[in-house]
C-alpha cells in the first residue's frame, strides 16, 4: 500500500498563474474559535434556516416521488423552480423572463464561473467594481482577463471614470457588478447611476453581468429596477437561494437571452451535467408549500436590526476620523480608517482581542489598488450583543494605533502606504 | 416589461468552438416517451435508490444539526465522508489516500473538468480512449486539447499502439480513462494491460486521470488494482456514489497527491465554492447508518441479471455477423454491426418501432475516427422482459438492413463509411 502519485506542481496550467488566494478562507480557518467575535465571514444568521420546513418538503418530495427526485435530471434545471424564478423576476423587479431563459446553478458562484468559461478569451478587458467581490474577481482571473476597476462612490459605480477608461481600453467584453447593497462595500446604485450605466453601455458590445443575491434583503422592501430591465444592453442575470433559504443546498441560477443560455447550457452541462435534483425538488417545494413573504421579511428585519446595532456601536466607539457606509440591506458594511492606518495591522491586532474582520485589499484585484486602510465587516452573523462588543474592542484597538501614529510611534509591522 | 437581453453569439469564448453538441442529450429527449424501450441513457435503475433510508437520513441530519447542515462549507467537502471515501480506498482497492487528499465534487463529471480546468493548457496532447466516455470528451474539448484516441481492445487499451503513438506526439500531458466496465464499451483492463500501461507512462510526464465510477457494479465483486496503486506514475483518481446511492445528489470525488489537491481546491472554490453540503451530510449519514455492502450487492446482482438477460437476447435475435461485448459490471455494452450498416440508419428505424440507443459515433472525439457501424446499449435501465423484447425488435431491424445490403436496396439516407 502506497500513497497516491507523485507531487508535480509542473502540471499547473498557465491559466492558475494568475488566480489569488482567497485571504477570506485563510481568515475563516483563525475565525473557528468560538470565542472569536467574527465580523470576517459572509455567513448568514443561521438562526433563520428553515430547517422544519426543509424537513417537511424533504419528506413530501421523497414520498411523492422519491425514485425520480433522486435520478439523473435536465442541465438546465428542475422547470418548476426555474418557473418560480421568472414568477418572482415579475413581481419583485418587473421583467419578464421566460422559465426556458433560466438555468439553475450551484449557487451565483458556478453562474460566474460557467459566463466567464462560456464567453471569455484570454486578455479580454474585463470591468470589475473597486472594492469587489473576492469571488468572483476569482473566478473571472482564471480566464486571464486584463481587469479594469472602477472606483465605487456612495451612489453605485463612478459613471465618469467608467466612461473615460472604456473608451481609454477600448471597450470590454464583460461588465461584472452587485448593483444591490454590494459585496463588500454595502453600497447600491441609485436610479440615476444605473440610467447613466445602461447609457454607457449602449456603445459597446459589452456583457453585463448583473449579481444580484442581495436584492431580498432589502431592509426598506423596495427593489430598484435591475439592469437587466433598461433596453439596448447585454444582460447576464445572476441570483441565488442561498441568502433567503440555505447556502448548503447550493442553488443559484443565471438568466439571459436564449443565444447565450444555450452556450451556457453546453458548459454547464460539461462542467457537472446538472445541480443537485434532490436539492431543487426540496428547495422549489419549500417555497410553494410556505409563506416566502413572512420567512424573507422576518430576516430582513432582524439583519436591519443587526447593521443598526453595528452602526450605532461604530458612532459611539470609533474614532471620528473612521469613515463608513450604512447600508439598506444586504450583508456587509465598508470601514475607511484614516490614510496611514494599515487593515492588516489592525487585523494582527484585533485577532487577539478575539475580533476578526476582512482587510480591504482582498477585494482588490490588486493590492496596489486599493484596500490598505479598508476593511470589510459583515454584521448578519452576530448577536447585537457581539456587534456591541466586538466593535468596542475595535474602536480601542483603532484609538490606540491613531495615538501612536500621531506620537510617532512604528510598530514593526508598518509598511508603507 | 420587457424580454431581457439580445442575442448575440459573437460573444461566444474560442474555446468553445471545438466542443461538441452531446448527442446523448438529443437522443434522450425522443426517449421521454415512456412507450419507448430505452437503451440510449445512462441511467441507474430507480428501484434500487434507497429512497426511505435517505429520507431517514435526512430527518436525523437535520434533527440533529439542522442549522450547521444548511450553513456554507469547506470547498474540501464534508471530513467524515472523506475519511469514509479513504477508508473504502483501503478496504476495496488495498490503496491508502489520506482524506486530506481528497475533495467532493459535484459528481465525477466535476472532478474531470476541474482537472482540465487546472491543469490542462491549449494545444497540449490528451490521451483518451476509443471509444471513449463522452461526458469526458466533452468536458475536455473546453481546453482546446490535441486529442489522440488510442483504440480498446478486448483486455484493455492497446498497449501497443499508446506506446507508439505517445512516442510519435512527444508524450502527453492527459490520459483519461475508465479502467473498470469502461462507458461505453464495457470493457476492463487486465492486470497485465494495468501493468503495462504503468511502465509506457513511467516514461513521461503524464497526469493519468482514473476515472472509476463503475468497480464497486463488479457482478462477481473483484476489483482489480486501480492505476493508482502502481508506482511512479501520477494519478488523479476520480470516484461516484452516483451509481451507488443516487446520481440526484451529484456527489463524486477527485484524490490525488497534496500539491495537486492544493490546486484543484483553487479550480474548486472559484468555480461554485463548494458542493451541496446538505448533500453530503445525508450521503455521510445513509453510509454510516446503514448495510451499505449488502445495499450495493443486491444492485449488482440485479444488474448482473439484466445484463444476461441482454446478451442471451442478442444471441437469440441479432444475426451472427453482429459482434457485442460481454461486461462483468457497469452498465453498458457495445456492439458492433457489420461494417456497411450504418448504426444512425438503424437508430432511425429503430426509433420507429420504439427502441432507442446511442449510435457509436458519439464517443469518438471526431465521426471519422469509428462508430459508424458501432453503438452502445444500457442494460440497467430496463426490466428483463423490456430488454428481451428491445433486442428482439432491434434484431429483425439489423437483420432486415443485412438482407437489403445483400440485395442492393440502398436507402435514402445511407451515407460511405
Amino acid at each position: 500500500m502506497r500513497t497516491i502519485g507523485t507531487g508535480c506542481t509542473g502540471f499547473v496550467a498557465d491559466r492558475m498563474s494568475g488566480v489569488p488566494r482567497s485571504f477570506i478562507r485563510e481568515i475563516l480557518k483563525t475565525t473557528l474559535d468560538p470565542e472569536i467575535i467574527s465580523f470576517a465571514g459572509g455567513l448568514p444568521n443561521p438562526s433563520f434556516f428553515p430547517v422544519s420546513e426543509i424537513k417537511d418538503a424533504t419528506m413530501k418530495v421523497l414520498d411523492e416521488d422519491g425514485e425520480n427526485a433522486l435520478q439523473y435530471s435536465t442541465t438546465e434545471g428542475y422547470y418548476p423552480l426555474r418557473k418560480f424564478i421568472s414568477d418572482r423576476y415579475v413581481e419583485k423587479k418587473g421583467i419578464y423572463i421566460s422559465p426556458d431563459d433560466i438555468i439553475i446553478t450551484n449557487g451565483s458562484q458556478q453562474a460566474i464561473a460557467l459566463a466567464c468559461k462560456t464567453f471569455l478569451n484570454p486578455r479580454e478587458n474585463v470591468i470589475v467594481e473597486e472594492p469587489g467581490y473576492l469571488g468572483a474577481i476569482q473566478a473571472i482571473s482564471f480566464y486571464q482577463p486584463h481587469f479594469q476597476g472602477i472606483r465605487l462612490r456612495d451612489n453605485g459605480i463612478d459613471t465618469d471614470m467608467l466612461e473615460r477608461e472604456l473608451a481609454a481600453i477600448g471597450g470590454a467584453k464583460m461588465y461584472y457588478f452587485v448593483p444591490n447593497f454590494q459585496n463588500p462595500s454595502g453600497i447600491t446604485y441609485t436610479e440615476a447611476v444605473r440610467a447613466r450605466v445602461a447609457e454607457i453601455f449602449r456603445n459597446y458590445d459589452t456583457l453585463l453581468v448583473e449579481d444580484d443575491p442581495y436584492a431580498e434583503l432589502s431592509f426598506s422592501g423596495t427593489i430598484l429596477p435591475p439592469m437587466a430591465s433598461y433596453p439596448g444592453i447585454n444582460v447576464l442575470s445572476v441570483g441565488s437561494f442561498s441568502k433567503i433559504i440555505s447556502p448548503a443546498l447550493r442553488l443559484g441560477w443565471v438568466a439571459a437571452s436564449r443565444e447565450l443560455i444555450d452556450k451556457l447550457t453546453v458548459s454547464k452541462q460539461a462542467s457537472d451535467l446538472h445541480s443537485n435534483y434532490l436539492s431543487q425538488r426540496i428547495a422549489h417545494r419549500f417555497l410553494t408549500d410556505n409563506d416566502v413573504e413572512s420567512h424573507i421579511k422576518r430576516i430582513r428585519e432582524h439583519y436591519k436590526a443587526q447593521k443598526n446595532a453595528m452602526v450605532e456601536a461604530m458612532k459611539k466607539y470609533f474614532p471620528e476620523e473612521v469613515r463608513f457606509t450604512n447600508p439598506d440591506g444586504g450583508m456587509f458594511l465598508w470601514v475607511s480608517l484614516p490614510n496611514n492606518i494599515s487593515a492588516y495591522d489592525l487585523f494582527n491586532d484585533a485577532i487577539k482581542e478575539k475580533v476578526a474582520f476582512v482587510p480591504g485589499s482582498a477585494f482588490y484585484t490588486d493590492e496596489s489598488k486599493g484596500g490598505y486602510n479598508e476593511m470589510r465587516l459583515n454584521f448578519t452573523n452576530s448577536s447585537e450583543e457581539r456587534i456591541e462588543e466586538g466593535i468596542k474592542r475595535l474602536g480601542k484597538i483603532i484609538k490606540k494605533k491613531i495615538t501612536e501614529k500621531f506620537s510617532g510611534v512604528v510598530s514593526d509591522e508598518e509598511v508603507a502606504v
